[in-house]
């Protein structure tokens, strides 16, 4: 698509929002609506249940559908990428400068087109099955190193496995919802025989990218790794929060579990792999080569600029700590995707699928505070003299991601999430 | 309640659904129907949408609530305890042999008792999360000797934790599906250095049990060891099919995932807690101690005896492989669901929460054939002279609980699954 194209809609230059991006969110108008289906240009918000009632998605596929009447995007997501390419055509036709439809009609065009400073993003799917992955090397290596030691590294099965677990679906929340610092047990500390349960002194972020699926597969049936970008609708910036004291003590031999499920936070809107076409770059180079079933006719990732701020409580200005980008990690998402249903179990539309910590190749683009601080062996510089190992009570962490188009950006918002104060003990 | 009371809808002597135990499940009355709630009594199954249109639950928390016209039982489970025992007050009142109102209405009667064999049970409620618990001493003994050494057996958290990790909610599917042989990744052959992807040689069963939560709780706020059962709706058997080749390659760091999320087949009807509190008994005394927010004022548990079939194909006996019991189990359900929530983890209607295989002191009483066979090293016999170390394509694996009470059973019903071949290369 033309990097000169245009909307009637007013968007500044620089927005992270223009007709080439957007993506996908729900919405509420004002505090008491119903939740929506909407899509974001500029600084405004498009409502696509009042597009889909005047009868303006009227292509074959959207024309007698309901998916833009519902609370989430699951029923949308579930109708496949035809569908999903249809919406955005029609959407780049309606919302373009030398279209009257919507541009010349003053009622409707006052309904569907909202300040998105009144509106309330809500969670966009309804998620039945979420999965993070471990698909950064650096990230590995980093951990495997502070853990065991530089030589022992990387798990034997790193280099073959896109290795992943399942998290907790139901504490995924929206940007802008505070993160309560979790209480849980501990290991002894030394010289002690008892475990402690008390506060984490020891919370971390962690930096991701995870994308929503699409229609999905039957149980007992695969997707295969060149069918994949058919299964995936599009991509948000996510931070998994994590406690690391709770983690150590509790993952061996089972994984990952309280020292996660208290809370993940993601990015209101969903950037389409469409909108991302123009960013499409190399994935890193595998030796050895992946098995069969993990090989792509076509390697690809997308180079999508990472950056993470903290906010501590009552700084004016945030703190740039790490600058990262999705197209580090070895493991795509295809390969992901096709790893998942490689035994047959299934997806369902909205589930989400997470990339794992995203760490590059310097210390500045190390995507957690286990990696910055090196399990806070080293101090992390705030502006204003501020110091951080992990974070405090009152932190904010912002994540952000542009991607820097051809005269345009396409940018995924904000993740961000504020530390409460453990419950008292 | 009495172990006299009788209703007028015929139950055989021995049946596993008697008046005293009335499980709830979500049933179709012909395959086209939509599906209902239902609950189960002797050769029959009580259509719970008939009786509710009808204006039979005429108590304060039911009498307006639309619950029982959902096709799942997530409604009724969010309505928590109270509701649950009107639920069932209002039903055995209505079933009793000396209660005129349904028995005496051939109309209202014939269409809300259906013989059981003519109708499809279907999934109770939908899953948001699974978690898997690991609250076997015994299990987690056998599989530690196994894997690493008798010294070594528990994890040095397995005494003070209990262990769970999430599970796959998407493949947790009802008794009587089939379940297709995964194939996987596994380890590199002895002398070779890559991995093979094939069809698992290692595929197993799990003999657990899983409660479906009740009202849930908001992210951010915990639910006490003492008030656990009021969000515990109520229990059925549950098989973890595992594929152990896939699992040992995948598992470290980050536990368990493909090598399970395949399938999971949990059993039709929902045995509530109020049905199960004739077979309450003491739960294994903890050493050491349990931490402060995991130390029950009043601990117990259930007595349920558990036993496991495997029928292979074409052979009319079934094998009894197993017998062990729900009570073994170290880590009691209230004290995993007290853990669970401790971070802050918000727990939902329809999640379903399983125990980890159930292994008892003796041989005959493991709960998978990784133990019974000790890693492949000893053969199992079955009838005619069939052996298995692990399970075969064709082999139904049956698992069922029946408790006996005082003249009268209180049974789960069948948790069943017979394993297909696995799909070609
Ligand atoms: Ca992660
Ligand atoms: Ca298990
Ligand atoms: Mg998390
Ligand atoms: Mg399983
Ligand atoms: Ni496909």
């Amino acid at each position: 698509m033309a990097s000169s194209m245009k909307s009637f809609v007013d968007v500044a230059p620089g927005s992270q929002f223009p007709i080439q991006n957007l993506p996908f969110g729900v919405f509420r108008p004002s505090s008491g609506a119903t939740p929506r289906p909407g899509v974001a240009i500029g600084d405004s918000v498009v409502d696509l249940s009042v597009l889909s009632d005047a009868g303006l998605f009227s292509g074959p596929l959207l024309s007698n559908s309901t998916c833009f009447s519902q609370t989430s995007l699951n029923a949308f997501m579930a109708l496949g990428r035809p569908a999903w390419k249809e919406a955005r055509v029609t959407l780049q036709k309606l919302l373009s400068a030398d279209e009257p439809t919507l541009r010349d009609n003053d009622e409707l065009r006052s309904k569907a087109i909202i300040p998105m400073s009144k509106v309330k993003m809500e969670m966009p799917a309804v998620i039945g099955d979420y999965t993070d992955f471990f698909s950064s090397k650096e990230h590995a290596t980093n951990t495997g190193t502070i853990f065991r030691s530089k030589e022992l590294a990387l798990p034997a099965n790193w280099l073959h496995v896109p290795i992943g677990y399942h998290g907790r679906a139901s504490s995924v929340v929206i940007s802008g919802t505070d993160i309560r610092r979790p209480r849980g047990q501990t290991a002894p500390p030394d010289g002690k025989k008892s475990p402690e349960f008390k506060p984490s002194a020891v919370l971390d972020f962690e930096l991701e990218m995870a994308v929503f699926a699409g229609p999905g597969n039957e149980l007992g049936t695969t997707v295969s790794v060149d069918d994949a970008p058919n299964h995936i609708f599009g991509f948000v910036i996510m931070n998994d929060w994590s406690a690391r004291d709770i983690q150590k003590w509790e993952y061996v031999p089972l994984g990952p579990f309280l020292g996660k499920s208290f809370g993940t936070t993601i990015s209101p809107w969903i950037v389409t792999l469409e909108a991302l076409e123009p960013f499409i770059c190399d994935a890193p180079v595998q030796d050895p080569p992946a098995l069969p079933y993990l090989t792509e006719k076509k390697r690809f990732t997308y180079d999508i600029p990472l950056q993470v701020a903290i906010s501590p409580e009552g700084e004016s200005k945030a703190s740039v700590i790490c600058n990262s980008n999705f197209k580090y990690l070895y493991w795509t998402v295809c390969q992901q995707l096709a790893h998942h249903t490689s035994n047959g179990c299934n997806l369902n539309p909205g589930d989400l699928l997470a990339s794992g910590t995203i760490s590059g190749p310097d210390s500045g683009s190390m995507g957690s505070l286990l990696e910055q601080s090196w399990a806070g062996s080293k101090e992390i510089k705030l502006e204003h003299g501020g110091i951080r190992k992990f974070l405090k009570d009152g932190d904010k962490v912002i994540m952000t991601a542009v991607c820097q188009g051809d005269g345009f950006c396409v940018g995924f918002g904000e993740c961000s999430g504020k530390i409460l104060p453990a419950l008292p003990m």
